[in-house]
């Protein structure tokens, strides 16, 4: 139901509830209330891109790979894809009794932190670097998964509010200092965008401090910005353990009911954790005032009955069977986004490859046969998975020969602990000469990057650091370039990376279930790569300010002032457009875009704007052409 | 070359040698000698089931599933076949310099230990628990490998002699305790006969003692049986760091040097560890002769020259090039294999299932998806895996809808490790419910039995402490059944389980990189289950000796005692079989075998022979039919 009505029943609700009754319905897991017909309920549950955690389903690109689509049509209907799976599921689930975390409505997805540096491992959850495209994308993400219907289809979060994008390894104890300028022209923009325009019904605070404040307890950020003046009406949740950081990280408080009273006090509505298990206490120390906590609770109440979970109403959803999830459809559509969201960084004019001229093709990489390559972090389990390897195999079938070679582990010195280092080089190396031409598909995997406590690798926490691959890879780059025959190069990762390119490049991102067969029609010619780079990819980290440094001065394609490895919206096809007939009347800009080449392509119209006379330009740059 | 003028040319190579430089050559790690060209060369080599832990080569199924074809006409073929991969792949890593250990042509395979016990990690490597089956089947793969070339075309390895099936745990510090009719009706035949009718270029002593005496330094074990009675001409290798275990776990020695001389003493000529390095201290403090090291050298020589990688004269199989590994020709010789190796254990006449009268097939368990069920243990990298549940989709393509689960992890709690137990079940149940038919694949892989310290799981050191599932698969099987639903058990294991059944059950082992489409082509009736246990199925090790009693009593179809679950020899048909005219005439059985059902099928046809009137006879017991 609608926001008015839910916010009546939940006010009617929660008057007939206990402060014990109340205080039970804070933390993550809330308890049933049985005499008032209140199921227990898990408000942790994951869809960044395709539900996560959760069993089977449709597992779509990376965020990163959706961003470099720069559709954001393309990007709603995604995401109305994952909540139809997500209610499919969750009507199969609890009909079963199933309500455990992961199994609900309340999706802490889209993350919409800007993509600051390169090295952060949880880049690849974002939508890059450029606050407007982040908005853009964001906005739809949260229509799609909220829907336009009587209830909510599922419930989004926008996170991680804010100014929030590492380092990892000391995110329970940093303090991410940004000027007012980046502040509302940087780190801000996406999650007004979401609250105004996508009415996104929750918002997730951020580990580290933002200029002091603690973010899941920050006055500034919860209160004065994000209720009072953007004028947010959904539900404040922690990130996870975010509280407790409070007292035992960022030392604002000293205990963990000051922390609880902290979080409370500026609106932080629902605890990711256990600090708010100490709510009572806090009442008791007069730390709480009971009006807190009754918010808090109407707030989350009301959320639930707008996804129409309680009470007796339902929702428009509740019909959806689980034959809708995982379904050839989806599947397709995975593989759409996935042909959409790579990127041809460099090309001599290898690709596309004509199968009909080869007589065999070199697979070789830790990831030409991976699936975590094709997963990122927080993904679903698929029940397709095509590999880079398969996908090329099925396109070679009955054509060319293909060969394959792991060539390295992804960033151990060898495969076998008691072989010398480099142990599937001469292998490599075999392959490539062996073969017309060689596919290498090297790069990271959510083991190398990504989240603090769920890596564990050569890089710290998660986070990168500098843009090389591990050594192992580099060493297997250099001995297969080396050959001298055609290499085509294939990166996955979430983010940039500086490397030598082969006589192609192609930026795969961490594609999805159907990343192998989205692969093999871009490199053999039967869809042509329209993907853009939503990062600017940097020649290395030398170039850049400190990872702590949360500045924008020399970052990103709006303030940085070297010369880019790759730049923003970088992409090349296989086809020539011709742009004419630029017109710009009443803030719209119109303009003819002609394929003269000789395939059907996509192309991602992109224009730049800057107002040169503002006061507050930096200095002076010229637009981006 | 032939051994007798590789012999010679050994003893004239070594006598060439001083005495460092023949020391150099003890271990398996053996060093260069330039000024005589002889290049440094690694011992340690893994043919098991395919080339193993040398990068991509064609996956078999594990040797257990091999036995259960009972087909020793195929095993030599599968065994030539991985002698070509193994030759391409040596003359292509050689000619690029990768001499390193995996790379050589010194197999350390097949293990025909008899699989004494079902607990035993590593049974799953052997050809299960019958000294004859167990002969025919190694006789063969080393015919397969050793080839009958001018040259060997590689080394094959009798391992690991002799009296050795766990446990695992204590395998460094135990005394297997063997009477002499179990030494010569069960633990030493396969030896003798692949020593005496395939002439195995190589025996690998055991870990543990045998009768006292530790196996790699066994008098009796190595000189009088093996030397002496069978008059075994190659050389004999230690297993890797056994010799160690002289003066660190089984105490019979107290320093290396005394080790080495044990071993040396009684004819262990390569050392896989590092004890002979002390062989020159040991020749200095008087244990070891120098002819004792001559003798260990020239066996190693005259093997090297046998192979042709040593001299001038090479093999002729040098001109094997890389395009003979890892071909279509091989991945459908491992799809039969796989097809001729999984044993229909029972079966209410729901298989073979006919897709055209199905909707929807369930796949579930974590076995479904697994390319470590189709491995195994000792395993090389295939870069066609086909999962069961890639097999059943591509079956099912056009027809029938596919619904997976994977049901539960293969012996965590649950998946996600903030989630409860059991966190798959809903979701499996649910799709169990929506099918037509459901295929449920559960059982083991090698991170759960194996080898110790090669596995950290949740029994001990790889070998299983009794017959049943992991527990959440225990939960799973009995949810699914639960649903009264019509479902096949598909159990993946190198031991026997003793599990409920389905509608069906079938045992598939661990069936190598086309397992999937194997499993597919017999569940839905392309072709007919033929394999036949090669192991007893138990109820339960209640039934069974203790796991260190080395006695044959009530062990095995040859003399057990109870009512096994499913008997050795044992496994269904889809068609019907008539038996006529048998009759028996100088040491030959004939019989006529006719297909008297509605499909082409293979027949296993079994003969059990037993001496009523033998003196030892351990007890009157019928003849097996």
């Amino acid at each position: 139901m609608k926001r008015e009505q839910a916010k009546k029943l939940a006010k009617e609700l929660v008057a007939k509830m206990t402060l014990d009754e109340m205080a039970s319905q804070l933390t993550y897991r809330a308890a049933a209330i049985p005499r008032l017909g209140v199921p227990a309920y898990n408000w942790w549950n994951e869809a960044l891109h395709g539900v996560a955690r959760a069993g089977t389903a449709t597992v779509f690109p990376q965020a990163i790979g959706m961003a470099a689509t720069f559709d954001d049509a393309l990007q709603q209907t995604i995401a109305d894809t994952i909540s139809t799976e997500a209610r499919a599921k969750y009507n199969m689930q609890s009909a079963l009794g199933d309500r455990d975390i992961y199994k609900g409505l309340t999706m802490w997805s889209p993350n919409i932190n800007i993509f600051r540096d390169p090295r952060w491992g949880r880049g690849q959850e974002t939508y890059g670097e450029d606050p407007y495209l982040t908005a853009r994308l964001g906005v739809a993400f949260v229509k799609g998964l909220q829907g336009d219907g009587d209830t909510l289809k599922v419930a989004a979060c926008a996170k991680h509010f804010a100014v929030h994008s590492g380092p990892e390894a000391i995110r329970h104890s940093f303090d991410a200092v940004a000027r007012p300028k980046d502040m509302w022209e940087t780190y801000l923009p996406a999650f007004e965008a979401l609250v105004k325009e996508a009415d996104v019904e929750s918002v997730m605070g951020a580990y580290n401090r933002v200029n002091g404040e603690p973010a899941c307890g920050s006055k500034v950020l919860l209160k004065d910005i994000l209720r009072d003046t953007w004028g947010f009406k959904g539900h404040i949740v922690s990130d996870c353990w975010a509280i407790r950081d409070f007292h035992e990280n960022h030392k604002v408080t000293d205990t963990a009911t000051q922390s609880a009273a902290l979080a409370i006090k500026y609106g932080c509505d629902l605890n990711c954790g256990i600090v708010y298990l100490q709510m009572l206490a806090a009442l008791q120390e007069g730390l709480v005032t009971e009006e807190q906590v009754t918010i808090a609770c109407e707030r989350l109440m009301t959320t639930r009955y707008m996804l129409g979970i309680l009470g007796d109403e339902g929702s428009e959803y509740d019909t959806i069977s689980y034959d809708a999830c995982d379904t050839d459809a989806n599947d397709a559509l995975a593989q759409t986004v996935a042909e959409k969201s790579m990127v041809l960084l460099s090309n001599d004019g290898i690709l596309p490859l004509d199968i009909d001229a080869l007589e065999s093709v070199g697979v070789i990489g830790p990831n030409a046969n991976s699936i975590a390559c094709l997963e990122g972090n927080y993904m679903g389990t698929s029940s397709r998975y095509v590999t880079y390897l398969e996908g090329i195999r099925k396109a070679c079938e009955g054509k060319a020969r293909v060969f394959y070679s792991q060539g390295s582990h992804l960033y151990k010195k060898g495969i076998s602990d008691l072989a010398l280092p480099d142990d599937r080089l001469a292998e490599a190396v075999a392959v490539a000469k062996r073969c017309d031409v060689t596919v290498l598909c090297l790069g990271l995997d959510a083991t190398l990057e990504g989240e603090e406590g769920d890596t564990g690798n050569e890089y710290s926490s998660g986070d990168k650091n500098d843009l090389a691959l591990p050594k192992c890879q580099q060493n297997l780059l250099d001995a297969v370039l080396k050959t001298g025959k055609p290499v085509v190069l294939v990166l996955s990762s979430g983010s940039a990376l500086a490397t030598k390119s082969g006589n192609a490049l192609l930026q795969a991102w961490y594609p999805g279930q159907a990343g192998g067969t989205a692969l093999a029609n871009l490199l053999f010619g039967s869809v042509s790569p329209s993907g853009r780079l939503p990062v600017t990819f940097y020649k290395g980290v030398d170039d850049l300010p400190e990872f702590t440094d949360y500045s924008m001065q020399n970052r990103t394609y709006r303030y940085f002032e070297g010369e880019p490895l790759y730049p923003f919206g970088y992409g090349l096809s296989y086809t020539k457009f011709k742009y004419t007939d630029a017109s710009y009347q009443s803030g719209a800009l119109t303009v003819t875009v002609q394929n003269t080449g000789a395939m059907d392509a996509d192309e991602v119209v992109q224009v730049y704007l800057k107002d040169f006379d503002s006061p507050f330009a930096v200095k002076p740059q010229p637009v981006r052409v």
